[in-house]
């Protein structure tokens, strides 16, 4: 192997006007997603108010929101044409994960987790609402993005029906115990941070528990906001296959590039302290295996996220938001 | 008034063998969801071990499963006949929502919310797993709950799986911050936990911000499960609502009813330390009106749940479960 800085020439390597083009898309899909969370999440509900203040306080914090924009994305690519009645299906799973999203971190941020006071430049939900009400802004995005699965879009036909229940079940999955939860529990776990007499398991993570880490906190929600524009669009079951693998190793992409811009700086583009996770001790890509391999894992990730989509028969806007993520982090 | 400790004694009073008789089908109902949430939850699943031991934890530390029996017992009351069909129906909801109630009592007892290291006998999630896993192991019930009512039962049948997008969006809006986590924002706001800055409300609850806290923290949940019941053994929409609105009757009476317990004793009955609210300095029913009064209250709120089901022209084991709930109290 070449020491070419982790990139691979045998591929092709889109050029600066591509990544141009799919950061104008994603601002584009950004916005519409923010209008959309504005419908469906107005600053007066029938809750108490300050419920929805601190649910809003979180949400609205500037996200890059790229799981709604993969769900967006996923709709685009496979149903390019009679487009906007397909986003009209798939706006409210891509605003529900996006709470999902944002629940997480609430939670991740508290004192009793990664203790961060700091969030896309903002002091985080407990510090400013207190760890209580943090916990149940947290409670209340998860509970409200299930309410939206279920009633949105408001309709009587049984393959819409069997969709949402679908979309409802796939985002479960990816945001529990067995996915997203469960990768937390491990990063708690392996952080020393559950007692030992709790059967807790001590150990720092190798790489393979890093790796299935990553697969569960980041990869499956991300694959399940992927797989969740697809099944709403109604594409195939090879589509929904495809669409789904790309979005896990996609974000295991794109959490591979995050612990490398954590070293690296960059701090405008991860929009949180650079060297946190380092200075915590917690075990990274680039701690366990150094930049340059680090970055090799990176692209091996966005190589398999586009190889999966290309087994659908896909490529599109998918394929360019893969590129943009790898890009990210040169 | 004649001083008839509460009662009133122009209602009929049940008999000591009708109690005897609804605690008995109570305790099979128990016994039945027991059975079914270790079905929904093993011991081994493809979660982290730790995630799946905490959720299981909790959920199995012997809680009275009042809210899954009054999902059942609608089911029975409208579709007594077929009843092991309709049961089948109903169980999943039934289980979903009592780990919502077992979810929500895991982050109720956090240092941040209530600090209580006791509950059901046995210390609390979080003095046993530590403050992180116990948030985590609450997210993932709450997940999982919903991942249960978009799976089960399965289904290709338009009928059904309208209805279970309906229970499912009916049990969120009771869960969220609309309902049950709205009812603990207002309780953590005015037991002070929230800072001012965040424009929190501060001031002592008065008698109507009591009940309007009591109906969205317990009695919400409580109408979810009961109208859970209706919804999916297909009731009308008359049957439906009238369950709701004893639901949410009921779990009012339940409420303070629980509140008089905390004054009197009765710890076996109460599972938790006696005079923990009152020590709190949080208000209960009792400190604002006292017991007498308190006690004529929730025979009122017992009153208006049996009379939401006689506009239905329902009663059977629900009007049993509501008498029930007032007998506890005396």
């Amino acid at each position: 192997m070449t020491p070419t800085n982790g990139r691979d020439e045998g591929a092709v390597t889109p050029t600066a006007a591509d990544i141009a083009d799919v950061v104008a898309y994603m601002r584009v899909c950004r916005k519409e997603v923010d209008d959309a969370l504005e419908r469906l999440l107005p600053a007066t509900t029938s809750a108490p108010l300050l419920a929805t203040e601190a649910m809003r306080y979180s949400l609205f914090a500037g996200g890059k929101r790229l799981r709604p924009t993969l769900t967006l994305a996923a709709a685009d690519t496979i149903s390019p044409s009679g487009a906007l009645g397909a986003r009209n299906l798939v706006f409210p799973a891509a605003c529900a994960i996006e709470m999902i999203h944002t629940y997480s971190l609430i939670h991740d941020d508290l004192p009793s987790m990664d203790d961060d006071t700091l969030r896309r430049g903002r002091p985080t939900s407990h510090v400013v609402y207190g760890e209580g009400m943090a916990v149940l802004a947290g409670d209340a995005l998860l509970t409200e993005a299930f309410r939206i699965l279920a009633v949105y879009p408001e309709t009587d036909d049984a393959t819409l029906l069997a969709r949402k229940l679908r979309v409802a079940a796939r985002t479960a999955l990816a945001a529990g115990a067995v996915g997203m939860v469960g990768g937390q529990v491990i990063d708690l776990d392996a952080a020393g941070q559950v007692p030992a007499q709790a059967g807790s398991h001590g150990a720092p993570l190798d790489a393979d528990t890093l790796r299935a880490m990553h697969e569960r906190k980041t990869g499956a929600l991300i694959g399940a906001a992927a797989a969740a524009g697809a099944i709403m669009v109604g594409g195939t079951e090879a589509q929904i296959q495809a669409v789904d693998g790309y979005g896990s190793a996609l974000g295991l992409g794109f959490q591979i590039v995050d612990d490398i811009l954590d070293v690296e700086g960059g701090s405008d583009a991860l929009g949180k302290t650079v060297g946190k996770d380092a200075a915590a001790g917690k075990p990274t890509y680039p701690s366990m295996f150094g930049l340059d391999e680090s970055r090799r894992l990176a692209r091996a990730a966005i190589e398999q996220a586009k190889a999966a989509l290309e087994q659908g028969g896909l490529g599109g806007r998918l394929s360019g938001i893969a590129d943009w993520v790898l890009a990210r982090g040169h």
